[in-house]
């Protein structure tokens, strides 16, 4: 028996999330479904980031055990072939039998991606959250790098989560712009990327939010810190839509 | 009555192309359809560029006469409602009652999108080409740059195509790249760009093929203006598939 480690990219749009459940198409049940094709067995995954319906990834993790001779690389091939186009296993390989994704220390780093323009741009609607408001990108840098640190999150994360512990550890929180080529109007896509150590549920959507509240002027940068000691969920900014999201990097920092 | 100019971008990906057609959804279908609920009229639209299925457009072009009072700049807004997400009006106005969008002189600008790494990004596959193959981006350069000029493109464009001439003037054709985020594979995204009073049909897939052929290897700079002057089809490259292609700017060189 080994434990295979996956790295997996998905299109989040047609999916119920990472997580298998009974109704509903999800990223693990295609990966079980094409793990069961290429070796015959039923297997159990566990997930790294288990995100949300609709969430992206460009390298979420997952672990399964198995009784095949397949060399471990070659399961990135193998189930490539046996999986839909909206998902791509990018590497695999061999890991300690014990090892566990949730039970390492990890640097995950997300993308939250705002396309800001007077008109959506067609192409970007499956992977960004659009909005018209006139953005204050300056504050919400500002109000970004107010993350950084270790802090209890409770008010940046979503109600009823069942967690030991809502500290987490931000590295670093950044908001920048690329001009985009919309039809001769003004418009740009703004990115939040943030990297910790770990994101409590819907952490990652509801900073977005907030920073879209500053923005918007509706928030002042300085407001952060206050939200953060509050620890009152409902002091900070609402939860932004789940196709601006992407899991970018899942790292362990023991590799 | 009215004579009304629309700019429209598009999602190519769920249309049959353009141009309105029997069996299959199209732009021109469900712009049409839009029309006939706002106004109640059913009016002939006259599009710029007929892009093929599965072609994107951030700034196609089109036109239809009216007889209803809606503001001109009102079409916009009131469109949007009518049309499903993936198809954007940006911007509506009067023009005069003979104004055509095929028979005045312009500048077009396309992109073709190449998305190079060992493994797809899901969330890249409906809007570029992927290729795993090495390609050399300075050979890719240097023979798109062999593209500009006015040249019989007879070589570049589909067989069967009726035009009066196959003499075109291309202003800029440039290759750049986008280092890109690939799960920390080497990856980047490859973006031809293209603009020119005209193009044939198929010409910028075609042209996207053959530059696709010398990044490979397979062709070499200095062959472009040999194929050029053979006005002979089957001596350029493949015609690349339409997902990599959007129609990025129509302007009416008088404007």
């Amino acid at each position: 028996m080994r434990r295979i480690l996956l790295r997996v990219a998905y299109d989040g749009t047609a999916y119920h999330g990472w997580q298998e459940q009974d109704n509903g198409d999800t990223v693990e049940g295609q990966l079980k479904r094409a793990l069961k094709e290429l070796t015959g067995e039923e297997t159990e995954l566990i997930g790294g980031s288990r995100t949300d319906s609709g969430v992206h990834a460009l390298d979420n993790v997952c672990v399964f055990d198995t009784n095949s001779q397949i060399p471990p690389g070659r399961f990135c091939l193998a189930l490539n072939t046996r999986l839909p186009e909206d998902i791509r296993v990018n590497y695999s390989t061999e890991v300690e039998a014990d090892f566990h994704p949730r039970h390492r220390d990890t640097l995950k780093t997300y993308e939250y991606h705002i396309y800001n323009a007077r008109i959506q741009d067609p192409k970007k609607r499956l992977y960004s959250y659009f909005t018209y408001y006139e953005l204050d990108v300056e504050a919400m840098k500002e109000a970004a790098s107010l993350f950084v640190g270790e802090h209890d999150f409770s008010a940046f994360c979503a109600a009823g989560a069942q967690v030991d512990s809502f500290v987490r550890k931000i590295y670093s929180c950044e908001v920048f712009v690329n001009q985009s080529d919309g039809a001769g109007l003004e418009s740009r896509d703004i990115i939040i990327r943030i990297t910790g150590n770990g994101f409590l549920y819907n952490m990652v959507r509801i900073i977005a939010g907030t920073l879209l509240e500053v923005g918007r002027g509706a928030m002042k940068p300085s407001d952060i810190p206050k939200i953060i000691a509050s620890k009152d969920r409902i002091k900070a900014g609402p939860t932004a839509p789940a196709c601006g999201l992407t899991l970018m990097r899942y790292i362990f920092v023991s590799d």
